[in-house]
This record gives structure tokens, C-alpha cells and sequence, in this order.
């Protein structure tokens, strides 16, 4: 599917008039959770998930046959300042771990019946450390926009994306503090599993390039302090809201990207949810600037989409139940 | 598989003879998750989960292919007090709407490839109202213990117990302060949606049984406030034990049965995770006493297994990690 954009502000235009849930299929979808075999509310977050999932895919009683999986991967400059645990060469061999079947995201993309897509995004050019100078031009996160919106299967009902780069909770963290405020600190954590001194290395050269990149502009940042994989998740999230695909958020750096968009635009994540709470230090201040509530909080925080995938799993319960359950009246079960 | 017992003493000791995980496999389990491709830990809760389910299983590298999913129903002399917002005659109503595929958990059982089997145990005869009598004599207490111990197919490798019974909230209530102390309105919720006089009217109906059937005995606590669906659970939990399959606990109804097994013999619960943590008030209370961390927590307050049966993706996902993903040495990466 073509990007419908070439500049940065061609895409706001497109998230500013992208399109609404359904009300007649919302509605639909509330009748029918009041009628079916249970108690009112038994399902708990299960029924709000289903009905929201109704409401974006226009169609009361739903199915999940299609979710589709999209890993993204970048390399980062600011590797340079020594904030990673992990080589920098390590973002290429996972992507042929990913390509040859070896990697969580893998198994739980066949455990949950999604396709799954890979996208190395010039992996031989990282964007620039941004401690000096941008990250990328606008050229080069234009593109890796169209590259995450044109990876979106338009058959697909139902999407997660996933990242993989050494480096990239550094860049993460200074894209959450400069769209959302507060202090570098606070936005940075262990990553892979850096020791104290590198956690307060990194702190800093978070804190160094949001002063460098001082902008009101929440695409700004995304430009000068993020990566090719944060815009292409980016890029991937507008284009599934563009097709009414709902969306599970993963992670930190996945919900990074996603509140570029946020800040954008208002409501440009309604048709978003939250899959995992990571154990990744500022993911749930992330969370609750978003206003979303995680599905899962199991201690995760490999990034690759890893816990938006287990929450698909969630999602196709919720959806299975929503869909396949008898109402009172079809079972023959008095309603209390 | 016949129950190897025919009184609560010899069920006792079946109990304290039961096997316990293999240490060989779960060592091996160890070794293999600190080789494959993410950082250390980085899979979180994923990990210790699929290194238990290998120890019980005896395999460093297990699948999980035969889940199974048993419910148990049955009546409750004890409705006679008002106890539910629910007629008696939903408990066969819902057993013929599980018969038919109409229910939460079958949609819950075909999405995550479970077989499920539904056990009606005696629904024209209620237990005894046990603010009155015992509610099972022994017999009737050993024959519900047996039909659930039966009830495990041997080859399944992973065991969901759920339950239907209009009334047996207020039964578990009063099985759990009995077995686990403190005041019946602390163990008293609002099952299926009592107001709150019908919730005062329970803790006092918890606290009268039990005052009636004191004992130290919690198999004794089963038979007296107990119900055959409890019963019945018990006797699966403790016939997967005997088998090596792994339990995935499912709501407070459930948990008050297994509460019996652990207070009976210590460590019978090992080979059993908590599913989920229900909307229903007193469920993080007997989890706590459990020793449980819930894997889910999503609001469910529905009973037949619906939050065990959803937990059932999380330990697929968890296996399928473990035993699908490559070592680095194998996909070469480097390991930082």
C-alpha cells in the first residue's frame, strides 16, 4: 500500500484526517455483549476489548483471522557514546535470526497464527548521533515512514509492530522526553542491560541531544532524535489506522514512536492498545501519558514486538468469545 | 485413569506420595534459556514459566500439543438462603449451553486448542444447605474426588479446571475461611452480581457454616461447606499431579478447592500457576495465601475456567520461546 505522503507535513495532514471508529458497529457490538451467557461484565476487560475491536473493524460480531506481525529494524549513531551492552553488529545478525525462524518474536507469531515481516532499514548507514547533529533529514524519515505504511497488509485484521536496534533505548528515551517532558533521567533505563555507570552515561547524552533538538514539534523529534525503525512503526501504526487495522502496542520504543503520533495529532492512537507494561524503567510512565493500560505485565522487555504479540493471544479471546458465545435467548438460560 | 483411593484418608495419602518435578529437566531448562538469542531475563515471567512447565513435564525442551480443559458443575443446598442473583436451574442451563458450544469457555478452548469436557455431577440433588448439615457425607465427597481424578486424560500436558454451580461462590468462601482463617465477609464477595444486602446475607450465611463445621481438617472443610464441582476439582488437580501435567489455576472457586489440596499436604500445589487474578474481592487474598503471582489480571469474574483457559496462550507462548528459539552460538549472534 503507497504511502499517501512526501513530507513530514504531508503525513500530519494524513493522521489529521484519518478515520473514526464505527458508532453503528460499536453500538451493535454493545447490545450483543449484554445478551450473551454470562453475568453483566463477567468478561471484564475482555468485553470492552471486544466491542472496541468491532467498532474499528465495522462489524458487530468480528473474527481475528489475519494478524500480521512487522519488525523493523535500525541502526543508531549515538551507539557511538557507548549506550548499548551489545555491539552495534548485533542489529544486523538478529535480523537473520528473525529471517531464519530463531527469535522469540518468531515463535510467538506462529504460536498466535500472525504472519510475520521483516524490514532491515539501511542498516549499513546508522542515522547520525544525535548528540551532534540530527539523526535523520527529512528525506530519511520520510522514508522510513512510507517503509512502516507501505509494510501494513491492508487484508490483515489486526497488527503489532516490533523493533530491533542496538541503541535504540537511548534514542527512545530522548524522543519521551522531548515530545512529553520531564526529565532525562526518567526516561532512561537498563535497555539490554547496561551497569549503573552506563545508565548514567546514558542519561546524559539523553539529556544532551533534547537540548540540542529543542522543538515543540513532536515529528521534529522523531526526526532528530529517533530512528529509521521508530518512524517506520510510526508509519505502520498511521497506515493500520488508515485501514481500520486495530493495533497492539508493544513495548518502550514501539510506544515512543506511537506518541509521536499522539502528540501529532489527537486521537491518532484510538484504534491502539497497550499490549505489555515492559519491565523497561520508564515504559509505564509511557503508558499513563498514553492513557493506556496494559493487557499484559509479565516482566518482559526484549522489544520485537515480543509482548504485542502474547496479546494477541488476549485479543483473539476476548473477540472469540465476543463472537462465538450464545445469548440468553439462543441458549435457552434464564437471565437472572 | 481410576482414582487410586476410596476414603478422604487414603486420598490424603495419594497426596504426600504424589511425584515432583524432575530436577535433571529443569536443570537442563536453565542451561537452554541462558543460551538463547536475548538479553539475560529479557523474556521475564516467559522464562521461569517454561523452565517449571519443562521440569514437570521431564523434557529441557517440551511442547505443549494437548492442553485440556475439564468443568465440573453442580447444585448447592445452600441457594435455599438466598445467596445468588441467579435460580438454581441455571447450572443446567449453562451445563446444556456448554454442551452446545454456546458458553465463554468453549470460544476460549477452540482458540487456544484445548480439548474441553463437561462432568454434570448430580445436579437433581443439591448438596445439603450447610448452615444445616454437612453439605457431602463421605461418600458423596470421595465419588466427586474420584469423578475428577478420572475426569484427566493421562496423555493431555496441561490441565485447566473450571466450574459452573449457581451458589458456590458462597460455598468457596466458606471452604476458604474455614482452611485459611479470618472473618467470612473477608472471603465474601459478590459472585454473579448480589446487591448488597444479598452480599451481607452470604457473609453471614459463610460465617454460620463456619461456626457449624469446625475442624483442622481442610479435606474435612471440603466435605462439610464445600461442593461436589469443588470436590470434583480437587480430585483433577491431584490426578494431574500424579501425571506430571502441569495446572493452570482458574478463579476464586477454583483456587478454594486447591486451597484444600495445599492445606492438606504442603507443596501439592507445585505443579499448579495461577491463571488469572478475578474481579471477585477475595481472590487476590487467597492467591496471597497460595503463594501464586496471577499471570493475568484482566477484570474476569466468570468461573467455568474462562481466566485459566486465556492463561493457557500465555504458557504456549512461553514454551514456544524456549523450545523454538535459537542458541546464539546457533544463529550467530553475538552475545554481547
Amino acid at each position: 500500500m503507497q504511502a499517501p505522503f512526501t513530507t513530514l507535513s504531508e503525513f500530519r495532514e494524513t493522521l489529521a484526517k484519518a478515520p473514526e471508529s464505527h458508532a453503528t458497529a460499536f453500538q451493535g457490538a454493545q447490545d450483543r455483549n449484554s445478551q450473551l451467557t454470562k453475568p453483566p461484565g463477567a468478561l471484564g476487560r475482555l468485553e470492552d476489548l471486544a466491542i472496541w475491536y468491532a467498532g474499528w473493524r465495522g462489524n458487530p460480531k468480528p473474527q481475528i483471522n489475519a494478524p500480521q506481525v512487522v519488525i523493523f529494524a535500525g541502526n543508531h549513531g549515538v551507539c557511538a557514546q557507548g549506550v548499548s551492552a551489545f555491539p552495534p553488529e548485533v542489529t544486523e545478525q538478529m535480523v537473520a535470526n528473525f529471517e531464519h525462524g530463531g527469535a522469540a518474536i518468531n515463535q510467538l507469531s506462529k504460536a498466535f497464527g500472525a504472519t510475520m515481516n521483516v524490514h532491515a532499514l539501511s542498516l549499513d548507514t546508522p542515522t547520525a548521533d544525535f548528540t551532534q547533529a540530527p539523526a535523520m533529514t527529512e528525506a530519511e524519515v520520510v522514508s522510513a515512514l512510507q517503509i512502516g505504511w507501505a509494510a501494513v497488509d491492508p487484508a490483515s485484521d489486526l497488527l503489532v509492530t516490533g523493533e530491533m536496534g542496538i541503541g535504540n533505548t537511548t534514542s527512545a528515551a530522548a524522543v519521551a522526553a522531548a515530545v512529553l517532558g520531564g526529565d532525562a533521567a526518567d526516561w532512561t533505563g537498563r535497555g539490554t542491560g547496561v551497569d549503573d555507570a552506563g545508565l548514567a552515561r546514558k542519561a546524559e547524552v539523553v539529556a544532551k541531544g533534547v537540548a540540542l533538538h529543542a522543538s515543540s514539534d513532536p515529528l521534529e523529534a522523531l526526526r532528530c532524535l529517533g530512528g529509521r525503525e521508530l518512524a517506520a512503526m510510526a508509519g505502520a501504526i498511521a497506515a493500520a489506522r488508515h485501514c481500520r487495522i486495530p493495533v497492539i502496542l508493544d513495548g518502550f520504543i514501539c510506544c515512543a514512536a506511537a506518541a509521536t503520533l499522539a502528540k501529532a495529532v489527537d486521537g491518532a492512537l484510538d484504534h491502539a492498545v497497550a499490549g505489555h507494561q515492559s519491565a523497561e524503567a520508564a515504559h509505564a510512565r509511557l503508558l499513563t501519558a498514553l492513557g493506556k493500560e496494559p493487557l499484559l505485565s509479565l516482566g518482559l522487555r526484549l522489544g520485537e514486538g515480543s509482548g504485542a504479540a502474547l496479546a494477541i493471544g488476549i485479543l483473539k479471546g476476548a473477540v472469540a468469545c465476543h463472537s462465538g458465545m450464545l445469548t440468553f435467548a439462543e441458549a435457552g438460560v434464564s437471565a437472572g
